[in-house]
């Protein structure tokens, strides 16, 4: 998916790692044709890991100036130093959004940071994970125990394999809320962005149960996003809302979230309803929380007008 | 302020403009000591204008993916794709929140983007702007015209100057508002930022006149922002507050605001009282919003937690 900057030869790029060009050395640059004629480059220390699993290729490097980089397939999935807000937004949508969440499912993640979030609440009895692969959990573990820190909560029970073969093996109404932490609709992930794998997770979920998935950027995707919300408003009758935050390491700067919520209970999730602000500093191994607060979780559901015109063509 | 991609050679790299690599050839990098270790990229179909101000290095050119963009010193100042973002809140934030604005002060802003959303406001008798740099105001007349728009509204008197010293003659009490759309504080910008501007500010500012000043990154320039706010808490006997909004193509892709108000008729700015959501279709040859709306007015207040906790303890 991603390439060296403008390498001077193809067999010169191709000994080197995704997006470390050839032409610009020490720099680590994120080409793709998910977002065309762009690109965010972050100056590279050392390139710490670099292997290829079953699935993808994955890089770990230490950049000069955003801490360690994890890479999947070219792609920038997480950097020390923003890593907070899409961890923190993901897992505490829609978890504030419903009363006293007790199972919860991760579908992807496998760096361990939405675990780690999820494991705030304290109401949580079960997280199960899904991830397909083994090599991002262990690089995780290996390189990144602040966020692979996740895994050692003792309600986490991890299975490497398919998100969407999980699902469906799945008892109906298992689960009170569902997140989906996939990489980009391009690559493994794909799957993860079309109709049946919604309709797989709105049965695992109980009535009023919710789910939380990563949905692109308004500014480089509305196209895909208009085709998810679409689904999702088929799919789910409960709620169907769309969120956004700021990372600055994703491109265009922001990253956004479907929230959904299955029949049953109704679930206004502009107005969380079981804050999470309070309960932050009952734990002393937890680091408090550096972006997520109820205010912001509100805010996340305000959109531009150019966006808002779409999705809500689409969602009522 | 910015250079070249690592450059082959530095006279090499002296002939091109600044940001356009000699060895990345087609790219534009913003590479720039405000956010070192990071670089956003864009693809140059063409370059359109370059010269030399007697301020600054002013380059024109057309981007594959985001249109036209304009460059100052090496730093996107716009893009045809994202410019509504910023010239929206920047002028809608202030304007929205004070009921009936009739005289406005722009500072900055030689594009016209900015004089383009206040004329929105039909209660505004009189836009003055001060621009310093007078190529800046005929290369966006010449490149770009859907933002230059502004200056053709005939409540805009252009006055080409020092925004600083325009301000000290400027009799007390004289603007409703105030608009600072200046560059980064590295450069001609420079003591917009400081405190004796934002003291010649609230002179100028009626009692209950508001100030919006371009304010940074929360994700890269706090030490900057604190400051800001720390003087802006001495000077302005109002209120003091900070919001932020997404605009892909400005390093960490968003940009700040400092929004204050004098002493007076007391100012909320989070909850806007002279909406202009219903205004937007009064004039027949004004393009609609489409970015800045109510509710993303009051959105962009909520900040995560990370710069509340700074921001908040400078403000009190």
């Amino acid at each position: 998916m991603a390439d060296a900057v403008n390498s001077n030869s193809k067999e010169e790029a191709a000994q080197l790692p995704d997006g470390v060009s050839s032409v610009i050395p020490g720099w680590f640059s994120e080409i793709s044709p998910m977002w065309p004629g762009e690109a965010h480059s972050l100056k590279v220390e050392k390139i710490l890991f670099q292997g290829k699993s079953d699935y993808q290729n994955v890089m770990v490097f230490q950049s000069s100036t955003y801490g360690k980089v994890l890479v999947l397939d070219g792609v920038i999935q997480l950097t020390e130093r923003d890593e907070c807000a899409y961890q923190e937004m993901i897992a505490h949508l829609p978890l504030c959004s419903i009363p006293s969440p007790k199972k919860v499912l991760v579908i992807g993640g496998g760096d361990g940071g939405v675990l780690r979030e999820v494991a705030r609440h304290l109401s949580v009895e079960q997280i199960d994970i899904c991830e397909i692969d083994k090599m991002v959990v262990d690089v995780s573990k290996q390189f990144f125990p602040d966020v692979a820190v996740g895994f050692e909560d003792p309600r986490v029970v991890l299975h490497i394999g398919d998100g969407v073969a999980f699902l469906k093996a799945v008892p109906e109404g298992t689960y009170d809320a569902i997140i989906v932490d996939s990489s980009d609709p391009i690559g493994p992930a794909q799957e993860l962005f079309e109709k049946p794998f919604f309709e797989s997770v709105a049965k695992a979920l109980r009535p009023g149960g919710v789910v939380c998935t990563q949905a692109e950027s308004i500014w480089l995707h509305m196209h895909i996003i208009e085709d998810i919300v679409a689904n999702c408003r088929q799919i789910f009758k409960g709620s169907v809302n769309y969120a956004w935050t700021t990372v600055p390491t994703y491109p265009s700067g922001v990253i956004g979230f479907m929230l959904c919520s299955t029949e049953g209970p109704p679930v206004d999730f502009k107005h969380p309803i079981n804050p999470i602000d309070a309960n932050d500093g009952r734990s002393k191994t937890m680091k408090p929380l550096k972006f997520y607060n109820s205010e912001i979780h509100s805010a996340a559901f305000c959109l531009p007008s150019f966006a808002k015109k779409v999705i809500d063509s689409k969602a009522n």
